[in-house]
């Protein structure tokens, strides 16, 4: 399939200005609008998956891949519900932060407005194609999708939904691009077109993400990986500790707000480890711990640098006694991934001690790894998680779609 | 001269841990002893800024640019004066924003930190050196510093002081890095150190803006040029009208807030262009001007899409007559550079309407473009000014140097 991506991000750029005008009332009917006929379109929805289905099968896709890309009446509710979710998140568009007053009688605000057109490059799973599109309308956003060639019937018919509507609606269908071409050369197109352009959001495997930043000359939100550390203070409460530790590791391990490596103070070590080796037994989580902390566990093997830089994103985790706290921040320093540190203590000068000197994007004290997700920080939907500072930094909700410009309102005020 | 680029970079990434944690005290003396530092050795200071003004000469460098690279005694002590600017202004790092509570109980909260390490490439003024530092030291991060050649010898005798001071205290000195290294290749290098350097600021002529954008694999701050345009609308009082085209244009027309286009809307033509004209005449304002407007001034030239693209910097201006609102929007829409646009219009409706639907950085009602600053916009000293919209968009002051985590306070929290 040929398809000119720099005209196409140029189409996109001009529907950007349309889609920036509607108000919340205009998006949220558009959004209703499109859940309602995903779901009424289920039945060609997920016939065209089922090509998707077929093709991976022949192309020897893992269950579990194929298993991500299939779609089923169930998920294709699912897809419309996820949609009716951003519906009824607040709009951050148009909101005013610190309107202040200056000597010379100008007001001077900060109004949120959207960044104008975001480009997503992700993987197999179909519904990131729907739920990413509802996020970049809702905050007035064009966006243009490259999911991968394993799911792209199920997105064009996606798209098509899509489209119908925002057709049907009178409005600009290049708000929403879904690029039919799944060629790398397409990639390489996309992150060159920075006048057309504001945000690359890759999601997928650290390949992926790696290749964006690599290639893009668009800015790119990057989330590498997430080694999160559990740091386990010698002033923690034991049961809150374990139950953190469990809960962190073994609730959904695929995650990558899941806990990789476990610190714990050597004074406590004695009393929570055995505690510990016992909790993560149910879940047969296999241990790679150091010299100091190996014979605490049956069947753990000896923990190399490998262990610490590992996102496991199974049930195993790297185990190391520290001898005091600075040892523990240095290690977190060390090897972070700048996802998700927590620290189990009951002492509040080392808890703020830990909340100041780890700059992870989120840090935590004496709560579960797990929450470390936009829904659970209270952000509604996520549209991915950011690991290095600039624009947005951890979970990323509807307000990191957007920027800021100064507004600033006069009576004829001329400069000296 | 040779110098090791990536492992610069790495010693500024330790240094830049340590810096991070200094609290607004610490780095308010720590400013102060380096102010004094530089008002103490302004002799030599001014006798190494003589080096570079003797090679400037000899390079045949224009008076203009000599102007701008000399320091004398008064120079010096602005730039220790701006320095102690920079201490009375607040410390962003640390606040907390918005903490709020979860349905679970958990406390939920956004802090500021440093970004972490900044590089800046900028073109011949030495104040930038010790400005640019005193933003970087005072918002908590450490600073790599790559000026233009013509500067060197200032730069490196302002360097000096800097690490003298900084070594005094104890400090890690990395935390200034001024690479004395003036070729191209070093600002390659600097461009791909992306696991070391969190952020790029070029200052500097739009050459030097679109090579950093194009090598660079860490974010860069993009500011390109400043097309500010006018729009006096049918509603406009004339007299702020005229005031604000006066102020805008002729103040300073080598600012990049200064106004190159004016719209005017074709109802209030007839009454505001003949007092326009008027008005530019003592500065001798050069007029491109549209087919329906060049009869309003003696001497204009017919105005071309050069002209409405030209960012001229000097007493020059474009000017046209637009049919309407939309017409007015639609062309700067088309010719922005995202810099500032200001509309003059006692039309409530109208203003809102301009201030929704222009998304420049800066969008101004009844108030010269010349305000648009960070000085003048209340941020105190401003590093830059961005004109593309991820991180910051507009005048830049301390809090575009710096990200936000979140931050969560448990109780033992775990997740279903």
């Amino acid at each position: 399939m040929t398809f000119n991506i720099e005209n196409s991000a140029k189409q996109a750029r001009i529907a950007s200005r349309q889609v920036a005008q509607l108000n919340t009332n205009q998006k949220n009917k558009l959004l209703l609008l499109i859940a309602a006929a995903i779901e009424s379109n289920s039945a060609t929805i997920i016939s065209e998956n089922a090509k998707d289905i077929d093709a991976g099968r022949a192309k020897g896709l893992t269950e579990a891949m194929l298993d991500r890309l299939l779609l089923t009446p169930d998920r294709v509710t699912d897809i419309a519900s996820a949609i009716k979710e951003i519906v009824a998140l607040p709009d951050p568009v148009g909101e005013v932060a610190n309107l202040t007053l200056r000597p010379n009688g100008l007001q001077v605000g900060k109004m949120r407005i959207p960044l104008g057109v975001i480009a997503m490059i992700y993987e197999a799973r179909p519904n990131v194609t729907a739920e990413s599109a509802a996020l970049c309308i809702k905050s007035g956003n064009a966006v243009i999708l490259r999911g991968g060639s394993e799911a792209i019937h199920s997105n064009v018919a996606l798209a098509n939904c899509l489209h119908q509507v925002i057709r049907m609606e009178g409005l600009d269908p290049n708000m929403v691009t879904v690029i039919p071409d799944t060629s790398r050369t397409v990639i390489e197109q996309l992150l060159k077109q920075r006048e057309s352009i504001d945000l690359v959001i890759p999601r997928g495997g650290e390949g992926l993400i790696r290749y964006v930043t690599e290639h893009s000359q668009i800015p790119v939100i990057q989330h590498f990986k997430g080694v999160c550390h559990l740091f386990i203070d010698k002033f923690a409460d034991i049961n809150k500790a374990v139950n953190i530790l469990v809960n962190g590791k073994t609730q959904r391990p695929s995650a990558c707000n899941s806990l990789e490596t476990l610190l714990v103070h050597k004074d406590i070590a004695d009393t929570f480890l055995p505690l510990a080796a016992k909790a993560l037994l149910p879940a047969q989580v296999k241990v790679h711990a150091c010299e100091q902390s190996i014979n605490y566990f049956d069947d753990a093997s000896l923990a190399t640098t490998d262990d610490f830089n590992a996102e496991y994103l199974n049930q195993e985790i790297a185990v190391k006694i520290v001898s005091g706290f600075n040892k523990a921040i240095g290690h977190i320093n060390e090897f972070t991934s700048d996802h998700t540190e927590v620290i189990v203590s009951q002492d509040t000068s080392r808890t703020q001690a830990f909340i100041r000197q780890i700059n992870s994007s989120v840090v935590m004290v004496n709560a579960s790894s797990r929450f470390s997700d936009g829904g659970q920080l209270g952000l509604g939907s996520e549209i991915g998680i950011s690991t290095s500072k600039l624009h947005a930094y951890g979970p990323m909700g509807l307000s990191s779609l957007t920027t800021e410009k100064f507004v600033v309102y006069g009576d004829g005020q001329i400069r000296d």
